[in-house]
């Protein structure tokens, strides 16, 4: 035989020990969405090439998996869940707004694979379609606030910024008018480059030094007292800045009636996010270690939803980023050493106790405890117990003639190899205890 | 604006009243999955060509979604859950065995679509790799019955038969070597075009008459008895069949030790289930009504597992029909009426009161109650009993400022109409008495 085929590069599976930390992820994403009136959308992979393409520029367009199905249409896989959610949008106006929907998700995008980047990853996105409410941009990072603590994130930032007032900075700045997006693209890699770096490119790009001067005073947080404040004196000719101002501080006083407490987030002007279509605020989480990069990222986007709809329509939204997330989460051990669900073997003793052992299994399951009974045709009472080690079954429950005759189950715990003696009749109870089940 | 772009024929939205319905029946099968050793898994959607094709014959390969990617490589969308298992399990030999996964994700076949046939759809499997022990079989049965009943479903028939069973029985009747099945495929039709249709379609392919006469009345039931036990004896001579008894007659004896009453299996001969690959035991779901075809399938299928191990794996497993389920669910009235998940909406009665409001939705979610705040900008007591009124919001809680001032919310339940003060530091606990949350 040759060898076996392989997964495309850029793709994974997910083995049993990692889809059991992606769900314990997504469920707690899920529980929160839903918590805060987000309903589950979902929608085809395949999408025609025409809803795809030019909806992010040529560089993405370049991504997209495209190809022509058996009908001779052209089609392609989904870049992300934006695009659809906003053809969904277009296809139902009957959902009443504002709609609010999260949807977990598979995109593809034929990207060069290296560490951290996939042709195939999950989005897990969260939105709210319909309301230029700043409420719904503070209920966004609530959302994402709840969801990291709850998933036991004990530190992170998010960092907030608003694309109004970085408009009106850069025009107070000097730059001229249309040239704001080009500007901002080159300071949104001060983390990476520094500020050196951007002041060369922005030099290079042809601005002049008064005015890269200019812009990185007001881009610097001040030493004390509220940046928001200092600001709204400073830009108050612009109408811009005053408007951004003005979000940002709605966004903050429903945060804190939302009970996200201040140490998690900070006004941070420097902080750009990638992509053109942000109109208001912006915000996206960075924790400290291990250095990452963003695990979410999002923002007030009020042109894109519309494009198919043919008008405005406000939306504000952020992506949780699984794949991150996961990383992040096992760095810093958040995750219970878990390699298994299923929390007792139920073993027989020899193939005459095997029924007695099902109608066991049949009890706990009916409790709702994950039970296992051993598969295979031979094996005794060691056999199983290596498959419990190896697999990190806790508990492990064993029936033998001579049990069955006490009317006992003898149950193992492989944790702390202690055994006990229980009367089969209270070992639904007796597991359920031990496990805290 | 032109029409917003359509959905690709086949392919469907799932908006948050269906999406509600699905995650419902798929939270029941992963927690019965789970309860059972059976542990997630997921592959990617895309998989290499050659991987995909010829497992299934011409006829399948027609309908993969298959493409070159931007690397010329010759790709395709996976187009069932058990190649992707095969491959996994040739991929990475240290996986233990017994291997038990479940995979619940979407499948794509370029059908023509028609009614109940979609060209994304999702399978949940669950398949036992790595064992021929009947007591897998039996497993797999007790999974979907468990998984059956506590979706609500109170009547179905899993019908059980087994393929060496058949093929000794076709030997018996007569039937030449390497002929079964080619019958087989004829007498799979029984319930669509009847035993006159079977036998008319078994003649034109140039069986004799009395094979086909000897066939039937093998196939029909016994009036009394055991059936097993009639086969056993007349088909004394023949060692398929015997071995084919042997494993029901050891399913059964499993079943009624997993706890699967009698009444909701039975053992029908005439079930062949289309596929060719099946080796041993073989099942379905049928319920009376409504009349949908079978809504789960599957059955051992031993040499199909190891394709790209280069060795027969044993493996025996099963889908749910997942889109079918939903459907019988509703035609039996079998889902609660819900068209959203919120339980609360929490509102204020002008922008004064939303902090005390957004406050009290905190607490809620904090307790998990699903708790929504009207986004609107303008909007006062009226417009959001209308709001929660259409999106089927079981209760709304009122925050005005005379509320605020006595210390109190005032709860409205939509179901009845009817008003309650609730004292502001009980309304949580309140809530949850009144959701039975």
């Amino acid at each position: 035989m040759a060898n076996p085929p392989q997964v495309l590069r850029g793709m994974r599976d997910f083995l049993p020990d990692r889809m059991i930390l992606r769900h314990h992820v997504t469920a707690v994403f899920r529980s929160v969405f839903e918590r805060y009136g987000f309903e589950p959308l979902d929608t085809p992979a395949v999408e025609y090439a025409e809803t795809l393409e030019g909806k992010y520029g040529e560089e993405a367009d370049k991504l997209i998996y495209k190809f022509e199905d058996r009908g001779g249409r052209a089609v392609g896989l989904r870049y992300d869940l934006t695009v659809p959610l906003a053809r969904v949008v277009a296809l139902y106006p009957e959902l009443p707004k504002p709609f609010k929907r999260y949807q977990i998700a598979p995109v593809w995008r034929a990207e060069r694979p290296q560490k951290g980047r996939y042709r195939e990853f999950w989005q897990c996105d969260v939105d709210t379609v319909g309301t230029g409410s700043m409420l719904a941009d503070a209920e966004v990072l609530a959302v994402l606030y709840t969801a990291l603590r709850e998933l036991g994130f004990r530190q992170f930032t998010m960092r907030i910024n608003d694309r109004k007032l970085l408009k009106g900075l850069a025009a107070f700045a000097g730059v001229p008018e249309g040239e704001e997006a080009n500007v901002l693209r080159s300071v949104d890699k001060l983390d990476k480059i520094g500020e050196v770096g951007v002041r060369t490119e922005l030099m290079e790009k042809g601005f002049e030094e008064e005015v890269v001067d200019r812009l990185f005073r007001l881009l610097s947080p001040g030493e004390e007292g509220d940046p928001l404040a200092r600001l709204r004196s400073e830009l108050a000719e612009n109408a811009d800045a005053q408007e951004g101002i003005a979000e940002l501080e709605q966004v903050r006083e429903y945060l804190g009636a939302l009970g996200v407490p201040e140490a998690f987030t900070r006004f941070d002007l420097s902080m750009v996010r990638g992509l053109d279509y942000y109109t208001g605020p912006i915000f996206e989480t960075v924790v400290e270690e291990p250095r990452i990069g963003s695990i979410t990222g999002g923002g007030r986007y009020d042109h894109l939803v519309g494009i198919f709809s043919g008008r405005d329509i406000p939306a504000v939204g952020s992506t949780l980023g699984l794949e991150r997330i996961v990383d992040v989460m096992e760095a810093l051990g958040l995750f219970p050493e878990v390699k298994t669900l299923t929390q007792v073997l139920v073993a027989a003793f020899d193939p005459g106790t095997v029924p007695e052992a099902l109608r066991l299994a049949a009890e706990l399951r009916q409790a709702f405890v994950r039970a296992e009974v051993p598969l295979a045709e031979k094996g005794g009472f060691k056999k199983h117990l290596t498959y419990a080690n190896n697999k990190g079954i806790p508990l492990v429950a064993l029936l033998g003639p001579d049990e069955i005759a006490r009317g006992e189950v003898t149950v193992r715990d492989m944790r702390d190899g202690s055994q006990h003696p229980v009367p089969r009749a209270g070992v639904v109870e007796w597991v359920k205890a031990r496990q805290g089940a």
